[in-house]
């Protein structure tokens, strides 16, 4: 492991620097926070104030120089951090925090350029929260005054948990704090990314792969920068640990300037999105949806099945919870078969359903809810979501212990849901929560929290580094000539009989042909009116061949024999920060205007080339959807796979394009092939 | 307009049937209600208790015979309720609420057949709330006892406010009138629907467009069992007043039995959607969603513009926002060429993003937001989600009486957000909510929440009521004749040239041809392997003929000439309730697989054929893509509107559809009609 952050998150030697009299000063409230937790015991590491201009701050005295220490942290105006930062590197310190935003563009690239060998979080980040050490570099008021003079609670006291929290941006880190310790729960720890101009997410997830205190991970990204390198890291950590991502700010469209079509109608958010799913991380859609997530898995941790049963006293909100459950993809079964004789035995009321949701109605009490309950908990169900709405009289306050005695015995996992804001909905949740079952008042909230831990504990990476051979053939620059196409052979495709005109005699072509003028700038041969296609015999070719003289006096003209069969666009196009990313989507104009395209990050496995021949029903076009069997999605996908391999280890390969790509029961065509190398 | 349900909404003589000496009962309870209301005088009207059993009841004289009324409401065991309705109807009285539950369905039955003047609401409902009559058939305590004896609110009191609920279940009403009543938010009214055997949502509907204290109507909708005058009457609401509906339990598949492909692929939940968005509604996703909107359009109204800003310190979550509101159609522009001057003359910091999101960043302080928020309210913009997490220091809760004074100079429409849980996230919420500003704690909820409003500002229905004059054509039974389609030219088909073979001189046909087999019992011929294409010559003819004899020998054979253009389907299904209704999508395999498929509610107007063509991308297709023009769209929508009127009004017709349609410069051609006569 890569041992470079430990002292980032353990240190036991910190310096602060820019300590001065002023209370408000971050760096003042920073050092006296972990002066406060050193004295308090939770935190056991030497503290050294740092500021030239002051013998004393805060009672203690100040160094004049930055001492070697495991971890500086660094908070004086943006012009001044470089130097002490230097000067802290210099002197043998290891990590660095700097606090400090408002850095130039040049200066944060210094911060790379000079190759200093400290660790550097941010600047323009709140830091680092560690439970386990008492690392704390919040400068952030617990308490705040109103404006009629009132303190009030700003930001809550932390607690020991098993999750890691990483985020790009420091409100959001406060927030889920917040949200998370004010309903009592922990966390393990939390890394503010800042403008990751040294440590990026990727080192922090190496690292926490390795913590011991950490089981899971969850994260707000708006970027990655070194998305190769993240490829690699965040699968290895999903092998043992969970992960849950919020995506944000991430363009929709690509807009990139460049000679594929794919490339261009690429969009990054697939592309992370993507990335997110090949490493076996679960992508959550708002910040609720993560801070639920985290909630109710420090609390539960993951579901042992993926059927729920939604179990209610409200059909409305049962129906709002299956519904939604279902949707995103979690089996919902019907259990009526079980239930029906609670019916006949007067266990539950007459007028209750009994599918899933199971409905108890509002004449339902408690013990309709626990006999249900425990009956399907004797079936083998474990994962309830509870919408029990007080409202109607039969149900009462008891309804949560009596819950818990018999998910204790049979390891369920539950989900409650009270409905709305009045003292007694209020004083349900907080019952249930005190009996260790998470509380909701959204019945779609809790339905897609369960979706997503389901998912998180059947989910695995799917992305494999790997690197092959020494890639056998060297090209440079754009190249489109027919001849460059026969390297595709060795991964499974088929090159349609084609010859130079000049050297063809034109009554012995294997008609019907398409004719095609090479010239090294017509780089969209159809676009540029340099094709001739289904020309059938040697008469109309030779009049083609004329008109094509003509207009590209200066190119040199082709056949290619007509290829008949499902139409397809396979694309590579390489990202700044994933490094080779692979697009396929089913060709044609109707299915462009659908953009029902996949685009994974190389290399891409057998099992990730068939998920992207599935996501775009191309694998059922191939297996053959209403009995037209095409090809072997399989073996196409292996192709896919393995060519995928090539660019990847192909590093100066900036793009290539088969479009299009024609698939029929002998495999798959390259009509066209488009390359761009460095 | 229809004013059966004007006793229901507002009555001046009530019974209530099932009084009785238990203080837990459900009629007591609302017997006891309305006694109270009556002596607050918030509610205006007699009350009588019904009970034969007992002389008196809850110190009230009980009447022995179900009196004459405006409203009667009953709560007895489900046996007894239909002969105190058939009682009521007899003496007159003019409406009748059904709480009682638990019916038989043939009990149900029994309530729609013996056409009883007296109109139900129920059963198995909650009945009625409305606050400007004081009318409240709640049968729920306002207060709860705890297991340790406390007494907490169950349910708040109620407010007069803008907007009426009608929802399909009790839980999901009351949970409704909790969120809202709790934040200090009144309705107009709440209508539960329950089993709906009588007065249905449509009915519902065409009272509140008529009441005056209603400027809204919210819905959570089930099922709608009248959708053909669904339809009428929420297009003439919604010219008039807002609209908005959570859709839950509709299946997402149809499973009908039926002859047409169309059928059997098209999804009630998307007709559903579709008939929503036709009639002006605007149809949101979850429970909070709703509530949300009913909560921000109470305090706020609508949006005066779709220009958004999201104005904030903590530049993650506006992003969130942000992102959020962009992915919801709204418009949010880029502003920083409006608010460069302040970074220059110090009044927002320098690190400030002014793009939009405006991110004053964690430096920012009330001024900085302030600031940035008169400028633009200055430059004409109106619209603001504000963010102002309290964590940093220059936050304080004299921000929202700021606002408020420039907001209400230049009459803004603003939500704000703050998050977390702490006390001075809640301090700050309920500031702003006091100063009239709805204050979420999600950047995602609050841009929905504006995404739907703006929406809802510009809604309007598209479906129009017309019946056309009497159709000229009657079919019966199953219908796929070659003579049949002719009709459609009337509507600007085109039939294929064709001609029975027995009548014809193969040397003279139109070739390329496909010869089919007629036979009432062919239905799909093609998978009925009763078709031959491509046919290029009288040789080719005469043997494909023979085969088909042989194959077929008592079927007709007829020739139908080649036709090429772009494929479509086309088709009508009668749905149960909404009638008529046409599916729009490209044809091919893949399209099928992607299920681009576009539902609307028949007649379709011409501007809605247009809305299909554009939400399955045929728009683009036909219009010229890649500067392939194929046909006009405008006529091909207008083909689509006449002939969906002609469906509409064709009252014996269950199923037509044109499969495959194929469409050309010529037009659209009629490759094979299959139809479905009652």
């Amino acid at each position: 492991m890569n041992n470079d952050l430990y002292p980032l998150y353990y240190p036991e030697s910190i310096s602060v620097i820019g300590v001065s009299p002023r209370e408000d000063n971050f760096a003042t409230i920073i050092f006296k926070n972990l002066i406060k937790a050193k004295e308090e015991r939770t935190l056991n590491a030497e503290i050294y104030p740092v500021n030239p201009l002051y013998e004393e701050c805060a009672g203690y005295k100040c160094l004049k120089e930055v001492p070697e220490t495991d971890l500086t942290i660094i908070s004086v105006p943006s012009s001044l951090a470089w130097q002490y930062l230097k000067e802290a590197d210099k002197r043998g310190t290891k990590t660095a925090i700097v606090i400090s935003g408002g850095f130039t563009e040049s200066g944060s690239e210094k911060l790379l350029k000079e190759k200093l060998k400290i660790r550097v979080l941010g600047p323009n980040t709140i830091g680092i929260v560690n439970t386990y050490n008492g690392l704390n570099t919040l400068f952030l008021p617990e308490k705040k005054a109103t404006k009629d003079g009132r303190f009030l609670e700003s930001l809550p006291k932390l607690k020991k948990g098993k999750v890691a929290i990483i985020t790009q941006s420091g409100g959001i880190s406060v927030s889920i704090l917040d949200e998370l310790l004010t309903n009592n729960i922990g966390i393990s720890s939390l890394t503010c990314l800042g403008n990751s101009e040294d440590i990026t997410i990727s080192d922090t997830l190496e690292f926490l792969s390795y913590d011991e205190n950490v089981e899971a991970v969850a994260m707000y990204i708006e970027g990655i920068k070194d998305g190769k390198k993240f490829m690699k890291i965040a699968s290895d950590l999903t092998k043992k640990k969970k992960a849950f991502a919020l995506l944000a700010g991430v363009t929709q469209v690509g807009k990139r300037a460049t000679m594929s079509h794919t490339a261009s109608i690429m969009s990054d958010y697939e592309t992370y999105s993507s990335a997110l799913k090949q490493a076996g991380i679960i992508q959550v859609y708002t910040l609720r949806e993560l801070i639920d997530v985290i909630k109710t898995y420090e609390m539960n941790g993951l579901p042992r099945s993926d059927k729920v049963i939604v179990l209610t006293n409200s059909g409305g909100a049962g129906v709002l919870a299956a519904d939604n459950a279902a949707k995103n993809g979690v089996n919902v079964p019907n259990v009526s078969g079980i239930l029906n004789e609670l019916k006949a035995t007067g266990k539950v009321p007459k007028i209750a359903s009994l599918a899933n949701p199971v409905d108890v109605s509002a004449s339902g009490t408690d013990e309709s809810i626990i006999e249900v309950y425990k009956k399907l908990s004797e079936n083998g169900f474990s994962n309830f979501i509870i919408i029990s709405t007080h409202y109607p009289p039969g149900i009462t306050d008891k309804l949560p212990e009596s819950i818990k005695k018999i998910s204790d015995e049979y390891k369920n996992f539950n989900i409650s849901v009270e409905l709305g804001n009045t003292e007694w909905s209020e004083h349900l949740r907080k019952t249930f929560w005190l009996m260790g079952i998470p509380a909701f008042n959204s019945p779609e909230e809790a339905s897609i929290t369960m979706a997503y831990l389901v998912k998180s504990s059947k989910a695995q990476p799917t992305w494999r580094f790997s690197v092959r051979k020494e890639p056998v053939i060297n090209f440079k620059g754009i190249i489109i000539d027919p001849e460059s196409s026969e390297f595709l052979k060795e991964f499974g495709f088929i090159i349609p009989p084609w010859g130079w005109i000049d050297k063809s005699d034109l009554n012995r072509l294997p008609y019907p042909i398409a004719l095609k003028v090479y010239r090294k700038d017509l780089i969209h041969k159809t676009e540029q009116n340099a094709v001739r296609v289904n020309i059938l015999n040697a008469q109309e070719a030779a009049i083609a061949i004329e008109d094509l003289n003509k207009k590209f006096p200066d190119g040199r003209i082709y056949y290619q024999q007509m290829i008949k069969g499902q139409e397809i666009r396979l694309g590579f196009v390489k990202d700044e920060s994933f490094g080779a990313v692979v697009s396929v989507g089913a060709g044609g104009t109707l299915t462009e205007l659908y953009r029902m395209t996949s685009n994974y990050v190389c290399p891409v496995t057998f099992d990730e080339a068939l998920d992207m021949l599935k996501e775009t029903k191309l694998f059922d076009i191939l297996k053959g959807y209403r009995n037209k069997t095409i090809y072997d999605p399989e073996k196409f996908a292996r192709t896919i796979s393995e060519l995928s391999q090539w660019v990847y280890d192909k590093e100066n390969l900036k793009e290539l394009e088969i479009n299009p790509l024609i698939i029929n029961e002998n495999g798959p065509y390259v009509i066209d092939l488009r390359m761009n190398f460095d």
